[in-house]
């Protein structure tokens, strides 16, 4: 067991929870080392109250002597799990001087600037640093261009849902009136279908996903107002088919004790001069922090791998093979799985 | 174009076929330099029927003359063609020894030995043999181990078809009174909606699968006799539900025209204490060997690449990160498909 990875997990909200549970399923060749958060006292709360992780080191990130230190700890790779929006751009080039590192960096737009920032702090200090990866982006990533090498020249599709938008429960909760909300993402099945029959649609926005909006109203605020102004918001909901239903506070906690994560990627396709051709991978989550927490602890062993063979650098999903992921060995790989 | 990759096929049945159909798809990339055959005569009528090859050389793998001058063609990547029960265990480590080459070989329980011996040939002439790839060895493989990694300690379920088997289709020509034959394999409806709703299913084999034989009699043959006989073979058809339908010669050829394939690979298990998790991997192929051979070409880049970086040796689907099976740059892949 001495063997074992040394994982740090660098902030400790639901997806640092995901990855702490997910190095436990691990354990066989994990284990959690270190927690690194802005606010220890809050994070040894919050996991003293669960049945592992009493005896964890939690250090402060923006403890000076904490970073004076962060060199010297035998940890093998560091899994930062922060948010996309402000902790990721700050704290990815910070912890990629100090350690191997995986992260789940997922605004689309901007990774190919994050990739270069990761790369070139990463080679400079000798570090792997495996970006952008969970499901999306992630493993759904990997199946479009798996499926794009093996079927050139077609159509393909990604459906999300049903799962929780985070960003348009966000979006909800800034319209007058709205105490709290919560927006499932939802995709239509006549899109799917028709996708899945081979019929290789012209899919608009609209077209394949609707927003189910659940909302706790304040005191005294005007359901029909809302309603229409959150059907005619821009960006978020305009474009799309949304019901809005109101609900108490109580049903609201309820629906956010569970965080389920759906989706799927379509490709069709031919071979030949006309022979049909339909690859998909959908997956269920009935959390998605879990989600993302056990395909980031699945990269922690590909980040090690790829350091010890002094692959210095910033990688993608894309750039690992399947083995480098897994915990077992070439041979029993060869036997058991091809 | 001069950079194309240069192709050799050995082999021109059906699985050649489609190879030679998926580089016409590929073919910003890749070109159709040779075709090594036993009887390029033969081939060459197959081939000149189409539209495409007619400039093709076609050489003779049996001629000593071409042996002598294998090294000097500028052939980037051979792709075998070959069956795995006689052609492949010899023409594999043959040919690798002259070229990188890439193979379907696909007898499941051989395939240690046969990565064993090509890796100790390809090694010993700085070549790189990818093995083992289509769907099932191969894109099937590559999800089991995906699945496996971000689901731990999860249920594996490999359902086939409906698809030709070309196995159980010989099988039942062997039967006395049988003029011609074919059989689909086609999965329980009942099973694999049992796994995606999550019950985690134990399936015996005659759980997952059943048989669907259709078969020309010849003339004075007993249907009852044949139809028993072929219900009670053991190891092919006696541990499922198998179903027989007799039918004319006219309908058998119009069934042989098409080698639909379908499958799918599903993982079901959990993350955290209870919330459970699936991933499914679907395909349907309307031609077999059409999806065999495009996932044969994508193959052969990686192969090159391999190569180019001094990776000499054995690799399977696991090996090989998705980036290096697709025709896209990095820049594209970061842009377009994360």
């Amino acid at each position: 067991m001495t063997n074992r990875l040394k994982i740090a997990i660098v902030g400790y909200g639901n997806v640092g929870r995901g990855v702490h549970e997910a190095i436990a399923a691990n354990n066989a060749d994990m284990e959690l080392y270190s927690i690194l958060t802005r606010n220890p006292e809050r994070t040894k709360k919050s996991f003293l109250g669960g049945s592992s992780g009493v005896d964890i080191p939690v250090k402060c990130i923006h403890d000076i002597k904490n970073e004076l230190s962060w060199k010297s700890l035998p940890i093998d790779v560091a899994i930062l799990c922060g948010g996309s929006h402000h902790d990721l751009p700050e704290q990815g080039p910070y912890f990629a001087k100090f350690f191997n590192t995986v992260d789940s960096f997922d605004t689309h737009a901007n990774i190919p600037k994050y990739f270069k920032e990761m790369d070139e702090t990463a080679k400079s200090y000798g570090k792997t640093a495996i970006i952008s990866t969970g499901w999306d982006p992630g493993t759904f990533s990997l199946e479009r261009v798996l499926a794009d090498a093996f079927l050139p020249e077609s159509d393909k599709y990604t459906f999300w849902g049903k799962g929780v938008s985070q960003g348009h429960s966000d979006a909800l909760r800034q319209v007058l009136g709205v105490q709290d909300a919560i927006q499932y993402t939802i995709p239509k099945e006549d899109a799917v279908s028709q996708v899945r029959n081979g019929e290789n649609p012209r899919l608009s926005t609209k077209d394949k996903h609707w927003r189910d909006c659940y909302v706790v109203l304040k005191e005294g605020a005007d359901e029909e107002k809302i309603k229409n102004e959150i059907k005619t918001m821009p960006n978020y909901f305009a474009d799309y088919d949304t019901e809005v239903t109101f609900v108490s506070q109580e049903d609201m906690n309820e629906r956010k004790k569970k965080m389920p994560h759906a989706g799927s990627v379509m490709t069709s396709g031919k071979t030949g001069q006309d022979d049909k051709a339909i690859i998909e991978y959908r997956c269920r989550w009935d959390s998605n922090p879990g989600a993302t927490g056990n395909i980031l602890a699945a990269h922690a062993r590909a980040a090690v791998r790829f350091s010890r063979e002094g692959k210095a650098g910033a990688y993608t999903i894309l750039d690992i093979p399947a083995s480098y992921l897994s915990p077992h060995s070439k041979e029993k790989l060869l036997k058991d799985f091809m």
